[in-house]
């Protein structure tokens, strides 16, 4: 095992901005749970732990394996409460194409800003057996530290792709592609395919006019009482799960 | 209009913390939005505003109006871009007893730590016609700034009140109480009630062992499909949001 040097100290902390994760084409996560979840998803470039940690985890495969006190660790974690691993993963190339909408029911994020609310949607999208979300190229980064936290693990078994929803739409044809509007359709009395593409909005904006024309089945989550005043919207995390969660329920009484 | 001394700057980022929030009795709410959406629920004793603001708002209501620039603004603000007004209301004080969990269906929160997931879940409950939030003594301020943000306005139209929980639902006789688990039933074979207490857990621990005794129904979100490897857990707000939408679902079936 190595020993910590501060230029890898400065390395570590600069991959917290998108430029450098993209630049090295990596990108970090830390906690036992998270890293252990990740490990064997992901080429692991080098791993930040604890002696105790690593006593643990005697086979972690890794290029680089360095020893390092809770002092140190605190130095190079991006978190309040640095907890005895922090790893660099390599970022996946991964190949796709809308042939995935034929096929199964897939998530598209257009313009999503906050890291918090991507990482959660993948965790969803991982609960409800979604295994790939199409981001369009304005949406928050997946490898944001905040969002690879948030994803608790789920990022292993979600394959996240930045394109052109647009372009992807178009290239998919005679697929369902839904989305929320306040003017859609009670989603309750929908018949909810098992294939196509879900898309969620921005949080302040919604679903862009662009892409707002491309939805051939616009949804609406009843609000209940129906009478009764209520908030303007949903979160769009929370947005996202109820929708998945029907179309799962769905798929299940058949 | 009077002008903002630096003491009043000082005491209104004294409010970041709870502490000082109790012993003054109030909350800040910042942002167009969120503080039109409060006015008249509240009762508003400072409001710092934007001479443009100010404009549009002749007939606002409050003890004392502060005509700030937006360099005064940012300096008073919590937030990383401050939104042309910041008020500061007083925490309302409300009596409940546990006959509304006889009546309605209601929310309790078993220690809830993060105050984004606490503002999301009032959010979620105003959607669904939720109006009454029991937290735990141990559940994160209501009035934290984070909370207040992320409600968007929905603490106007649900109380949240602090009690032990075990003692409310002690004090509720032959009221059904529901929580998840990983071992409760499917929801979706469930009948659900349109009265009682749905509980949610802390998001590292779930529901504690004292409250769990006091469920007598337990639920499961089924994950999809069911035999695929997959999260340990859901979002605790995303959670509350799945479960309260198929309860609502199964009362317009009604």
């Amino acid at each position: 095992m190595a020993l910590l040097s501060k230029n890898k100290i400065k390395y570590i902390r600069s991959l917290e901005l998108k430029k450098h994760r993209k630049e090295e084409n990596v990108f970090i996560a830390e906690g036992p749970k998270l890293v252990n979840d990740l490990l064997g998803h992901f080429k692991c470039k080098t791993i930040l732990c604890t002696q105790q940690w690593f006593q643990k985890h005697p086979n972690v495969q890794a290029d680089e394996i360095l020893a390092v006190t809770e002092d140190e660790l605190s130095r190079s974690s991006l978190l309040k409460t640095p907890q005895s691993v922090l790893a660099i993963f390599e970022q996946p190339r991964r190949n796709v194409d809308s042939s995935v909408l034929k096929k199964s029911l897939c998530l598209a994020l257009d313009d999503i800003q906050d890291p918090g609310n991507l990482g959660t949607i993948i965790r969803v999208a991982d609960w409800f057996g979604i295994e790939h979300i199409f981001c369009s190229l304005g949406t928050v980064d997946v490898y944001n530290p905040k969002t690879v936290q948030a994803t608790m693990g789920a990022l292993a078994r979600v394959q996240v792709h930045y394109i052109s929803l647009s372009q992807l739409i178009a290239s998919a044809e005679n697929v369902p592609v839904y989305g929320t509007f306040l003017d859609g359709e009670n989603m309750y009395n929908e018949k909810l395919t098992q294939n196509g593409l879900i898309v969620m909005g921005n949080e302040g904006n919604g679903i862009g006019e662009e892409i707002e024309r491309l939805i051939n089945r616009k949804l609406y989550i009843p609000n209940y009482p129906p009478t009764r005043e209520t908030s303007e919207s949903l979160n769009v995390a929370v947005a996202t799960s109820i929708v998945c969660a029907e179309f799962r329920r769905q798929a299940s009484l058949r």
